[in-house]
């Protein structure tokens, strides 16, 4: 298999956990391939005791940098490894930087699919669907969208969902009431374009969206966003009381105890570390954005991840 | 102290529950009036053997009606318990009903307090800040938001943080990123009115919510009701798996019942029918907005808080 190409440089703890997770799933099996600093990258590798093939890109795109610099910086490391894609050289890019910058490289490089508006980024949340996944698209990628990108988020949602074995996905739209009257002015222009559509169950609320209503929830990227990390942080938030709970009396702190290899489990799955990296779909390419705070873990877990969808998806 | 009017045929499981409610309210010395149909309500109190006094209001407006129906509708009860506050006759109006119906009413009859553009709903969420708890505005009156309406949320909700104890709230505005650039067009337009205000420390994301970086998170209506209703659907989910993990195994069992009171403790701090009822921040006069689903407890806590409420702002 063709190797998984690692913006090295991007992320907030990169290059010295972005390397170190390239070297833990090169463990695992992966082949990957650092893009980046070369210098840099060399030493951080010989810091770590390790070795991995290295293509060099002189520049860099910053968290707080404006996505549309992405064209100008030709050889900024997320433009090289997306570059690999296209020229065929790495069977995925991956980077923990950036998304805007990810999605502008990605359509600037590769382009978009066929019949396809906007891109968009899927996130798989658990949740209480036969599955044990809900899809969540768009979860950052288009922060304003017009009534059609959301019916195309759907399709795209939709597709992923099949690939990933659900076979007929139940696709709600995310708003704020049941009935199709009630939402903001883009849900309600977009019902029409949405009643079309194979699988649509109607409107879903905060409430279903983990509750399992819906396999594929369709918003736009600054709500889906808004939901994506709030997820994480309510679950974060919440497992830090039932700890407390636990622990706030001598009888709780027995069974917390007892309790404790049931609740690990159950953290593991709510940790956005384990999940690693999310799709851009809609592009002509595999291209996975993972979170701005990744640690060696969630490198790790996002190369893993790149490998299996890019090798399931041919 | 004046009563507390009840909209009683408003609600999922009106009137039964609301009626339940109510008497469990006035038992616990909150002086209730309910609003509605007299010959419904008289035989609901008869059946649970109760007595309170009735406001007759011949028509209702249903869940699944548009809110622009409540001015045309003068009889409807959620405007009749209006009316009251407005005559003077009630400390407070309070409806589990038609979100968009109560804020319609109460726009019309009471009016928006001077200087305000738009009233908006606040929701008081379980966080880790000093207080113990978040304030989201709006979380729902308002589907589609001007900047300038954001700004008046933020003062809003500002206000309202005081007045329940916080000295200085911080104000966050809610968005996909920590810098001013990141935001969709409406947040970014937003910026230079937020600024200016005394309190604001910038955006805060999904994830920042309940993890307590701000005291007040200011957002349109749309994003607002989404949050809100996935942090009840989220807490009430996560519950859910962690009863299931305390319960996978024997020594998970015998660990779970030792800490059965602590995370019941915790599962009432999360229950949306604990806190009952938000008001509805900008009007003429207090209104308060309960959760359709709400049951008799719910309903009794809610007309407990507008007690509370509406004596404490005189």
């Amino acid at each position: 298999m063709k190797p998984i190409a690692l913006d090295a440089m991007g992320g907030d703890f990169a290059p010295r956990e972005t390397v170190a997770g390239a070297l833990l799933a090169a463990e695992a099996g992966v082949p990957v391939v650092l893009v980046g600093d070369e210098a840099r990258l060399k030493a951080e590798l010989e810091a770590l005791g390790g070795g991995l093939p290295i293509v060099h890109a002189p520049e860099v795109v910053a968290m707080d940098e404006d996505a549309t610099l992405v064209r100008r910086k030709k050889g900024a490391s997320i433009n090289v490894a997306v570059r690999l894609v296209k020229e065929g050289e790495a069977a995925a890019a991956v980077s923990m930087g950036h998304t805007g910058a990810s999605l502008a490289a990605a359509l600037f490089i590769l382009g978009r699919e066929k019949g396809i508006e906007r891109p968009a980024l899927l996130a798989e949340l658990p949740a209480d669907t036969p599955s044990g996944r809900v899809h969540v698209i768009d979860a950052g990628a288009n922060a304003d969208v017009r009534p059609s990108h959301l019916a195309g988020f759907a399709r795209l949602g939709r597709r992923w969902a099949r690939h990933r074995g659900v076979e007929q996905p139940r696709i709600g739209l995310l708003s704020i009431g049941e009935e199709a009257k009630k939402g903001n002015q883009l849900i309600k222009a977009a019902w029409p374009l949405m009643e079309k559509l194979e699988g649509f169950i109607g409107n879903v609320e905060g409430r279903d969206i983990l509750a399992g209503k819906a396999d594929v929830v369709v918003t736009d990227g600054f709500t889906g966003n808004v939901v994506l990390k709030l997820v994480e942080g309510e679950a974060r938030v919440l497992m830090g009381w039932v700890k407390a709970a636990l622990t706030s009396s001598t009888r709780a702190k027995v069974g917390a105890l007892l309790a404790r290899d049931a609740l690990r489990a159950l953290a593991r799955r709510l940790d956005p570390a384990e999940y690693g990296a999310m799709p851009l779909l809609g592009l002509n390419g595999p291209v996975f954005v993972g979170h701005g705070a990744s640690d060696r873990r969630a490198v790790k877990n996002a190369l893993i991840r790149a490998r299996d969808w890019a090798r399931a998806l041919g």
